[in-house]
């Protein structure tokens, strides 16, 4: 088994509101570098900063590592479209940044993104892969994908309140600049990420296929991010066993209906809860009031102990040592940089 | 503790007889890269073939993936250099892969990669790092940077006869083009490496000094290649304890003085015999005759399996499952690359 982590980032995301995955809009570029970083080492290693939401809610890259380190698999980072640098391990698949999703073109060269993951994805010698992202704004290009596919799925949320008004008016205004009604790239799975998606929904997705066309089981670890991932690969041909693995946070988010997606894609869907509301710690505390819900895998990651028969006390004590073992001046560093008014 | 590999190339690699480190000059340039992918996956991915020497010994690549099976260590890859795509993740540190030491300058560039790289061995967390290289040609680059520091000791070869006339040849013809003196960049040891040295030597020397300075223990993971580190650590004037963990085919090399080096540069020196004259297996017997000796850290690796109590006759049967496991068409393909006349 390998967990594959997509790790990319669009212009999308720096629409004020958006995301929750990260203080301000400046540190969010970050987010996905530095969670490569926690999954691959356990803390942040190129910056002092760990990415927190603007209420100090910790990434799910903590979650992640602290059962990585219980359960100890495999991992690997991808290149798709990150804007800063990190010092985590990855492996290009040739992506730039995606564009805002209301430019007319959000992902160019999304077919060459696809076909290089594809052969990544063909040519790794597991037999399992664990499939996740890390994009901030990720949720609000799923929307305008699924949209894109005709398929009528709703998307969750890294902000307690689900910002389902703006997002509605920027996949509105994406499918206006794109010059595309809603199914209307139902039989172009690719050119619906090219005009209105993301470069990590072109890695995931390409990685997914490739990896099903070699006889290897996928599950997509994440919550409705990854759902789209699957109406892609539903749409390209694929009709192979496919999982979905996520959170219960998600799973309670009443934007996402996870039965509808279950069965319009074929997906074998496993919702796991980690119990967080059993404990005060800070590193979990604002999960249980509905931020961030899913990331870095977590789903998945969950679903994993759950596989591997450790239990979710030793799951929620593990995350407490990893967060506890980040540097807190830098996580209230982090938390001051939202105080300060969102500079 | 952490294992990591800087794989990089130089067109030094690529003179006529002076590496084995590949069947012909054009699979070498393929042969670091292919190198992270054996060490993080078990097997090529980016590729169908399999780094072997031209008489069809295999990369020491198959013995540390080997030993990382049995110990577990986590590994990191940075790309020092590398002229041909990989699909093991990297870490980039800015480097290009080197020119022929025989032009003025064989490394442009050399302080920046030198401080990204001490930058990175500053930050990462871990308190003990293995340093491993895999660079084709790279006794002679090392040669050369020895002379250029004055420090008077001899280099192995990947050869079962080691070419020290062409080395000469070579070595005389970089500082006549760079317009030096030997020992005369004894106090500009960077400016040694941009002279004669490659991109590897700037990439291990950075993660050295600044593994060093931030507390972190440091086992030089390699032979002569990695001596040459040493002299490097040295001459910036780094006084920490500092380790060489190598084979018992560079102890045994009639040109290496380990004794020498151990006085001279103050390094603890362990050397591993895996004990290959034991087996008649294809993988090992090239090692006896002299061929590879060392490479992709396989003394560390093999320094790592003795003190974690695992006996040299499990590691030589977890090296058979690996090589067998890899492509025995992709093998004798490799072969015949030489076989056909070196094309």
């Amino acid at each position: 088994m390998r967990f594959v982590l997509a790790a990319g980032s669009t212009k999308t995301a720096r629409i004020e509101g958006i995301s929750a995955a990260g203080a301000t809009p400046e540190l969010m570029t970050q987010t996905p570098a530095i969670d490569a970083e926690i999954l691959t080492y356990g803390q942040p290693v190129s910056s002092e900063l760990v990415p927190v939401s603007p209420t100090g809610c910790p990434t799910p890259a903590v979650i992640s590592r602290a059962i990585r380190e219980q359960v100890g698999f495999d991992t690997t980072v991808l290149d798709a479209g990150l804007a800063a640098e990190t010092d985590a391990p990855t492996v290009s698949v040739g992506a730039d940044p995606g564009r805002d999703i209301r430019e007319n073109r959000a992902v160019p060269g999304t077919e060459a993104v696809f076909e290089r993951s594809r052969r990544l994805g063909r040519s790794l010698p597991d037999d399992e892969l664990f499939v996740a992202e890390t994009i901030p704004g990720g949720t609000t290009t799923a929307a305008a994908l699924l949209r894109a596919l005709g398929t009528d799925l709703g998307v969750s949320s890294s902000l307690p309140e689900n910002p389902l008004a703006l997002k509605e008016r920027v996949v509105t205004a994406g499918f206006d600049a794109s010059g595309i009604d809603p199914g209307g790239l139902a039989d172009a799975p690719l050119a619906a990420i090219e005009a209105v998606g993301d470069p990590v929904q072109a890695t995931v997705t390409g990685l997914t296929v490739g990896a099903l066309e070699s006889g290897s089981s996928v599950t997509l670890a994440g919550g409705t991010q990854l759902v789209a991932t699957a109406g892609l690969v539903r749409a390209i041909g694929r009709e192979e066993p496919l999982a979905l693995a996520t959170t219960a946070f998600v799973a309670a988010d009443p934007a996402v209906d996870l039965d509808a997606a279950a069965a319009t894609l074929d997906l074998d869907v496993s919702v796991t809860d980690p119990g967080f509301a059993r404990t005060e710690h800070v590193a979990m505390q604002r999960y249980v009031a509905g931020e961030a819900k899913e990331g870095v895998g977590m789903g998945g990651a969950l679903a994993l102990a759950e596989r591997e028969g450790i239990g979710m006390g030793t799951v929620r004590d593990r995350i407490a040592v990893v967060y506890d073992r980040l540097d807190p001046a830098a996580i209230s560093e982090s938390k001051r940089a939202t105080d300060g008014g969102g500079r």
